[in-house]
């Protein structure tokens, strides 16, 4: 029996992977008078007299919701907001188990931009952090920023900044493999979309400056006509050889290759082409851009792929439970681009020296150490950047 | 030390009063698969082929949030989204406690009844019901009027309706000491906002058919020009005999008083002038229309307020959790008026004949036999009116 068979299985049973608990005493009407009334106003008007003490006085400072419009599930697409929920469900559940995080599901009924931008507006104030999840491209982009602008809480579109870390921590460990800076290296992106773009963005971050990005029109180039407004942005800052042309073409010589894009769409021949050592991360979701050991046998020194039954995976599921609790920890108004590269230096630094290898270069998804090492990196960052409240 | 001070040292040191915990297995690789990706791709489309699946495969059919604006919280008013918190909360605590719901807290910042309306609808789908509370009048009636139009899963707003059921399961009690049957008795509930309505109009649905409301400026009356629209509408169905004047004209010769009004705005005269065996339940929090001694002392036969501290405490904390629980099970649709009533019998209930005394008419608010007897007869009474989906 596969995964997926199993799964429907055992969400039957399950019937949720999520629920609350009580952490109090209820059991008396001793207890009621203090946890309720009358006892409860008390608290009440010490956050009405000063809203921060939300964070002191409820669960506000260890809650996170996970919001999707359901438009972008997994390789789904757009399958609507309750099929979303089992996912959603799992990443509360990988909240929780890994980062202590308390984190509910909410699965919105709209796909109109600004709706989704003023709901959870008007919800904020009951939690400490965002995160966004599976909300297609462009929105996905527009939502993250408005609501980065207009809150003063974490807010993380993990699809873009969750991959992109965690592939920049892959990275990082492979190109100490292979013995090249990042400075120097050729980096071919596949996959214009939400993931690609916010890959491509944070890899230049790091000092990537050699990047090209692919779609399925072509390599994404100023002055193409059939670039839309935020593969126009990332243009500016990407290709700078103004080439123009195939995936195939801009493989050649490439040191690095990340795909986020679809199955089978990478060739032995393109990695034949690319510079020696070369590196493939093809995430592509449930099938990758070329099957591990194809890319192996055309000379690829090292690949990773989405999913875990390969060595390498590049799995988000690192990221998102320990970036939040580093950021709730220390009362992060934001989640900046310095907490982020800290987040990838820490998932990097789990891997030790004389561990790393070509089949392992990042730690498990289920390793507590990585989620502990991301967390502290990450407060630490948002510390030294200036946007934490708590020091 | 007093309950507030007291509930101010052990929120600091709660820090939360419910929290998330993860049902399922996710500490390897395998488990990963199954709870997360790949795998929950299968109950995704299950799902997405059949919405309903979502009250099967996930934790939607346990699930309720709690969601307030802020405006009316506890006797404090208008204190704001995250002053809120605190309350809803507990709420959640009492929900999990007493009735096995798994409820979330949802601040809303925004007092417009089309933002509530549309914020809630846009999230509905994750939750199997949806409590309001603590919205104030009028906002209140409409937002709950339209939800249940529009929603095809239970709505409730407990401060109105939370507070009706368990005012008529005393009432159904203090009858029965009284030998008085609710045909024949004169009501006078006092404070015609969304509880004093709500509770009128419930006792008419039990067969109370002399009734009379009053508020601070007087007897409610059909005519009257200071009526609001809810006022208007339940004047039509109350005061039978058009009476005009202020709370103490129509006290006289009343069997049954009941105060969702203000601290003290009943006297001893008032109480005198009574019916024999009069019956006061005087909710007002944190101080009562009359302080029970002096209202006993004036000839009252049983009282009862919204207070733990005194005999025969009028709590809707004994409603809502069995109240959800019962519908939930059977995946009921709404929240009917036959349901309210069988959850007012089965509170009733809960007190044996042998057991029944002037200081003893309602079942503790932490007596789970009750919180028992609640969802059962709600799910009975949802399947005999056919609104529910599971039998």
């Amino acid at each position: 029996m596969n995964y997926r068979e199993q799964s429907l299985i055992k969400h039957k049973q399950w019937k949720g992977k999520i629920e609350t608990v009580v952490r109090v005493p209820v059991d008396s009407r001793e207890a009621l008078s203090i946890a309720y009334t009358p006892g409860v106003a008390e608290p009440c008007m010490a956050i009405h007299n000063d809203v921060e003490k939300s964070f002191e006085l409820t669960r506000r400072w260890n809650t996170v919701p996970v919001i999707t419009d359901g438009t972008a599930v997994l390789g789904l697409g757009d399958i609507g907001p309750e099929a979303g929920m089992p996912v959603m469900e799992g990443k509360c559940a990988l909240f929780k188990a890994f980062g202590g995080v308390d984190a509910y599901p909410i699965c919105l009924n709209t796909k109109d931009t600004e709706d989704i931008i003023k709901t959870i507006k008007i919800m904020a104030g009951s939690f400490g952090g965002i995160n966004l999840e599976d909300i297609s491209a462009p929105r996905c982009f527009e939502i993250e920023t408005r609501l980065k602008e207009e809150l003063d809480i974490p807010v993380f579109h993990d699809d873009q900044h969750g991959t992109a870390i965690v592939t920049a921590a892959a990275l990082l460990n492979a190109l100490k493999l292979a013995g090249k800076k990042i400075e120097d290296v050729k980096v071919v992106v596949n996959g214009a979309g939400a993931a690609g773009i916010a890959i491509s963005r944070f890899l230049i971050s790091f000092g990537v400056t050699n990047l090209v990005i692919c779609d399925l029109k072509g390599v994404v180039c100023e002055g193409e006509e059939w670039l839309n407004p935020a593969q126009k942005e990332i243009a500016k800052i990407t290709n700078k050889g103004h080439i123009k042309g195939k995936l195939a073409d801009v493989m050649k010589g490439a040191d690095v290759f990340v795909g986020v894009s679809g199955p089978h769409c990478v060739s032995k021949e393109m990695v034949a082409s690319m510079a020696a050592k070369s590196i493939l991360f093809t995430c592509a979701n449930p099938v990758p851009e070329i099957e591990p050991e194809d890319a192996k046998a055309a000379g690829a020194f090292i690949v990773g792929t989405g999913s875990s039954e390969h060595p390498n995976q590049i799995n988000n599921v690192l990221v998102f439970p320990g970036l939040f609790r580093g950021a709730l920890d220390v009362r992060a108004s934001t989640v900046n681009t310095e907490m982020m590269m800290a987040a990838a230096r820490g998932i990097a630094s789990c891997v030790g020296e004389n561990e790393l290898s070509a089949d392992y270069i990042l730690p498990y998804a289920y390793d507590k150490n990585a989620h502990r090492a991301v967390a502290k990196a990450v407060a630490e960052a948002a510390v030294q950047t200036g946007v934490a409240k708590i020091k």
